[in-house]
């Protein structure tokens, strides 16, 4: 049988590296990894591909889709509408792929009432100092709008107990490995090792 | 202030490959991990170090510390004392050091029963066939001998469900890097590093 995959949700302030982190780790696009992609009824721009960047869906099947109560959350943004499957979730963690959902505290909190099994992963700048300079580090910003980035920064990071795990981004690469270690781990507990395993179990332990 | 260390279990059948893991695992004497060292009121054989192979101490100190509870577990053999210190591991632990304690399916009940936090890793060799092999590859046995030794293997691998997380050494480096990466990501839970990194998320948080 195959293992169920996990599903890891990962939250971070803006600056924190969430995005490089998550794309480093899939870099090599691996057949058991991969990020949720969600589905939304505006039209793809050029580039996009369904099923990789969103499932690009009409406005009668995406309602359809709410009907059936198949999102984690859904919002409907200057007329279109965006959402997060659960029912797609679940398919491909019953694949046994790990699905990596990139989301906010609040997000966070709704799929861990719905999947409490779901493990939480949060990034963290090392340090204010760093956090301000990589907030300001896209081009000329105003003291106001870097402050208003960092109170927002305070505002996700004073949710980090919410999470299983904490990462914190000093150095890139020793992050990814921590962020790979916890994917690993995870593998390796005691009920999913005995879905993968079994007929070994038994061949193991036959008298 | 300093992450308290994890104490890590590890069991597994004979001819699993345990020792060379957990060889393999502290092979550069890390700072931050160590093998529980057992107290013993035997003389030290040539080479033996008192702290390393084991705590030498003698009958009335280990006496003393069966009086204070100070174990785990104590057996007499051959009118010799052997003991694992609930007192020295938790000292350890205390110092921001995981601990890797290599017991049997027996002591493993008894160090959770008192230390539920404590984390079991289970390592099973990859098949019977490879386990009845490294069995008798260590020299000419007889069928007997090497149907006893599978015999209590296969009462060590009963107790598989009693751990945390699984290892299958099939292939050696793969085995470790997951022996790794459990060691790693545990060090990555919230509780953990929040005691690390206390200073920072309060300099983070800051309003």
């Amino acid at each position: 049988m195959a293992r169920r995959g996990n599903l890891f949700i990962v939250s971070a302030p803006s600056g924190a590296g969430k995005s490089s982190l998550i794309g480093a780790l899939l870099k090599d696009k691996p057949a058991d990894m991969q990020v949720s992609v969600s589905h939304t009824t505006r039209a793809p721009r050029p580039g996009e591909q369904d099923g990789v960047h969103y499932h690009f869906v009409d406005k009668a099947a995406f309602e359809a889709l709410i009907d059936q109560g198949a999102f984690f959350e859904w919002a409907e943004v200057f007329g279109n509408y965006y959402g997060t499957s659960r029912v797609t979730i679940e398919q491909t963690l019953d694949r046994g792929i790990d699905v990596f959902l990139d989301i906010d505290w609040q997000g966070a909190r709704q799929v861990k009432a719905l999947m409490p099994e779901a493990i939480g992963v949060f990034i963290l700048p090392p340090s204010r100092e760093e956090l301000e300079r990589r907030l300001n580090s896209r081009g000329q910003d105003s003291a106001d709008t870097i402050a208003a980035r960092m109170a927002d920064a305070v505002t996700e990071m004073s949710h980090f107990n919410e999470y299983d795990y904490l990462i914190v981004n000093k150095d890139f690469d020793t992050a990814l490995a921590e962020f790979s270690a916890i994917v690993l781990a995870n593998r390796l507990h005691l009920a999913g090792q005995k879905s993968v395993h079994g007929d070994m179990l038994d061949d193991l332990l036959a008298g």
